[in-house]
């Protein structure tokens, strides 16, 4: 079983960026951490970051015949990103929306999931933690069962 | 370690109600799977279901200094009980919010959750298996390790 | 063929209340007037009023497998209870909203039903004979023909 | 006693459009069973169709003295028409508004009435039955009792 | 110099219709008083009633190279019909819009005109001298000067 | 019979303000136009301008006991002065509301008039001979004849 | 005399609940200084706290007849419970609405008091002596004099 | 095949009104180029041209069994005849909208289409240009093929 | 102790404006009321009245050092003046809104306080002894205690 | 006389994304189509397609000097890119935007045009035929006749 | 050269309110750093501060044939004063507009700016180094140079 | 002291762009404008333009360490870039916003700034010079003297 990691724009400043809100660790070793896990249950994880809107819809895209799920915490983009969205619903694979923060905790344009409506499911609020649910959610997607 | 699994209005027609979105298993049987899988990790699970918004505020006054965490499936109180997030923002225990089918896909206002803005997380779209990662969501509260 | 006629929030106050908008008639007076239609009409009905949203989704859960149309006066419920909306929808029953008074010409708020989507009709406007209207729609629903 | 029943634009394809919305019966055939069940309750019904805002303007202005209540069924001029509910709230004859279809569980747009703030009140859902319906609301008006 | 006097749906039964409102004149009586103060002032007034969007179009039409202006009372119409505005726009004659009542202190809908965007000017408030006013401001304008 | 006009905000700038809309007369002389006027029809006329929304309060205060009559063109605060609109409804004197140009077809700001609830009507878009209408308004209402 | 104070959702936790915001006196802490001050002023004071909207609805239609004021802070109710404001209309006995923090100042959803327009005021803002101001202003209304 | 081609209010006027938005060819002119590029493609056209809503309404229903298509410009009713919606979506014709300006380009409420949603697509911007376009998108439609 | 006593804009018409709504007592008597409300409390009470938003601000900022509460009845700025607001936030002296009449019953507009982010509390609804009940508010804040 | 074809986000996905709207072609499919018919006509059409808006915008930009025309599907960024709307607006090149499915029967959020404005026209609805009517209407424009 | 500072509501209390955002320089303080700032450029400034509304708008008129550029904060009325915005559109004389604070990041209420539309440019953010930035864009406005 | 200028979408299409808004100058020409002004005053300045949002986000990232302040005109992403603002939030840079045009006197759409609630402060309007404005704005920052 393979599944994708996709992070959205800013992600590559996890552990600099406003440390309140998203912890200290870098992206590095949250997926460190990931890997870890997907190795102790038999996954092979995969992992793209990228600040562009376009460069994410080419990985969505890309992922077709080639993974079985996709954890995605798109940043930004998730709360405009129509384009993204479309991609998500154009491709068979599972995919769960991440988020590290309650969203629903903090501005309100944060509250509204524009990509949401393609994908199987949400998970926000855990910090890194929330990357873990989400491979285990696509681990149990009927399809992967 | 003690949660309390919450399920609010209609919840108990689980298993009759409108299966294609919710599927075939009825609440007592979710009940089961989520003890089985609490048994396994060491953790005691209460289960409490009301339809009445008044009783679920009472809920989860009662938690205070018996559980550990709450997972909280509020259905339709979910979009507009500022009761019920009042009420989890006056105890100190985590609360992670579940929904078995993803809110984002469906009816525009199942998309905005005002119980969310006390809960720590939210996890929606997983069918049953919501209810398990929000187990596993607050066994990992910092605070619970 | 067996009816529940289901009132809620200060219908019990009926005869009392706003007596330039609702009449003069108690809701004993107003129940008993239905009993003496159905018996002419060969039906049984049983009445429920309750001021709590959680007790009216009860009743409308227990009338599964006992009868065969609700006739509901939701009373303010009407236009904010996505719960009794659910509650509805998660039943076979033909279930038809009624109103007292023209709620189109009332303030602005009672404009919107929000339980009216899960239901199959709507009569309102014909004071206490609102009631009966609703109980011939209710016997001339295909299902009870 | 006199009533006029008027089905405004569209009414006309009835038993053309949409038929798994509106049925099979052409107007034609509706009328008639409003007629049966008129002469059954010795009353005159008279019947009017029109695609024209103006038409229908001009039929309601045309009722006073003659009939003794009208049952609308304006089709889309329910939404916008303030030219129509103008109509209707100068002429002192109660004007009942009916609908085949359950316009709450429509598009969002049929579910505000314009024209029901001059209406007594409105029936909606019950199919051709609807009219039937509204025939009897008029006939227990106080002032035709 | 000539003016047409063209008064939209629902004014045809001034006199009759919420008296309160409107006076009890009746429209015939109305545009006698007006006869009387264009021929005092040597002015040509024709008159032209209507229910409907489209017959009013076509008066407004029709009164290129005849009128040398027009005032306006659409009724209803003002509110929404942007096909009126749009035949107001597409002749050259200055189109004066008025109203007996102020629209200003009626329902919230009635404060908006959509015809007007075409209109030289609004009068609105002063009963049946609103029209006088009206064709006192047409014979002001710098061209019929 | 005495009557005062009020002019507020920028109004003592016409002649030089934006003279594509306003013309290019000054204040002045477009007062000493309706004190022409108003000398030919018997009429005493005072005149007020002021820049302060306070002033224009204390004016129409002012004017109770003294003057028959009020024509005000609030310019700016016509949009958002909830203070002048209860000023003029705290007297018994009739307002006449006035613009020289027609704010319906100006920026979507200027459509909507604040003050217009309290006032007996409204005369918009005849340039300065919009106060001699309003003049001759107050003359023609029932209270002044 | 005698006055009802009323609670709603999560008062019972005054004292636990965001102390920065509402004090550290619990409600019976509270309950004990209004009786204190109602003692010294020859009134009997009564109090009642529950969660749920429909047991307040309940004991806003039991005061009748016993009680000659009411004095309510029905937390989070007072923004969307159409049917308490319902309930407080459908009584003849004087309501007065508190509110421990001042709700213009906290979160939007707060600002709006949809249970005001039938209670004769509200008082916000002075922590637990709102409630002693709410008595004395019930102690100052005309029929109570 | 057979095409009707539908022109709604005020398009009688091309060639009269604002000449820089639609051009000087009247509609006869275009209709003639019309005319002669069906002759070209071996066509019958037919033309409709009406100010009234319910007129427009009564050509879309005539047209069925004779037309294989319909071009149609509703003028100003393409943004709030929820009636000339309705009508297109009760016949089986396949019908193009067309507009002869960019209606994006214009004000705001020109770019909502109401009929929209039951035409097969729209052309807008291309001058008389756009009724050609029209023509041989009905003429590509599948079933005219 | 030393207060401010705040009226804004036609509070001075107070007697004389909508007795229906605001009573028959002038302001300079209800002054003199709280005057002697104040003597017997030992407190000196001064009283400043003015229509303008800029007067009412200076005012504010003169009561700095001199007073140890203010209590403001802002009129109609209460719902529009940021500036106002501004100057509440920016002097250290609590300030409590007051208004005769309870606004909540009121037009929409007065629903909202812009004004009352800056005070600790409001108290509207109990005619003049609204401000009777501010002074008291204003005698029990912790600092003046 | 050369034309440029742009495409947007997701359509490299056709023939293989929701069949059910975008039909089975592929995009080299309809290229090669497009292709064909633009040899027939003595025109040079060239092809771009990227999910970047970036690279969209560069791609208008370098069309200057170069192409007598533009084809646009931009897709998803339709609805909001701002940005590409500029970029349309600054250079000299006709563009006409195209969509194979009507945006005015799917999803609210397609029914407006951000990248409107800056276009010439638009033609919706014909699915790959819609961009060979937009080739039509570029070959038409009065430039490039 | 000859520019007029114009300060608005609460400026006065600059150095007192609210220091956290606006610093604890006085506005004299601020005055005579940018008096020294302009002599230093051979400019003359003078400078004006009001609280009210009309008294900003008296002294922009005043300004005409004596400053050649105005710098405006004009504090809380930014956000509504047509009147003043109005004002700034009648003079010929360029007018910026600052703020010490990045209105951007604080209340929603406070991005608006009402008067900028007649203003050249707004500069905000800087503390009172704003100012002196507003100075250097007058000098440099194409009629200065 | 170093500084990057960053110029998003469109922009490197200067001087050929809408003239009457933006001016005649191409980038390259404002570019050695600031270069100049940077030289004399000490400053090292760098360029940065691209029309990709992933790239400015890069950009952004890109200065931390190397940069004392950032200047950006960020073009039609200003309004809707949500990752851009969190990008400008994750560094710890001063970053101001520059237009050369007055936003607030274009489309109602640019007048709101997402990006800005992360800069320190805004300068627009005057053309070219709103960069060397935004410079020296940097060089004043607090942390820069």
């Amino acid at each position: 079983m393979r599944i994708l990691v996709i992070n959205g724009p800013n992600l590559n400043m996890l552990g600099v960026r406003e440390k309140s809100i998203y912890g200290t660790k870098t992206l590095d070793e949250i997926n460190e951490e990931i890997t870890q896990f997907c190795i102790g249950h038999g996954i092979d994880a995969d992992f793209f970051q990228n600040n562009s809107e376009g460069a994410i819809i080419d990985a969505i895209h890309g992922a077709i015949n080639i993974y079985d799920g996709i954890v995605i915490n798109a940043g930004a983009y998730t709360h405009y990103s129509i384009a993204i969205a479309d991609a998500i619903k154009c491709i068979d694979i599972p995919v769960v929306e991440v988020h590290m923060s309650n969203v629903h905790s903090r501005e309100e344009y944060r509250h509204k999931s524009v990509i949401g409506s393609g994908c199987c499911g949400v998970i926000a609020g855990f910090g890194d933690y929330s990357y873990i649910l989400g491979i285990m959610a696509v681990m149990h997607m009927p399809e992967n069962r």
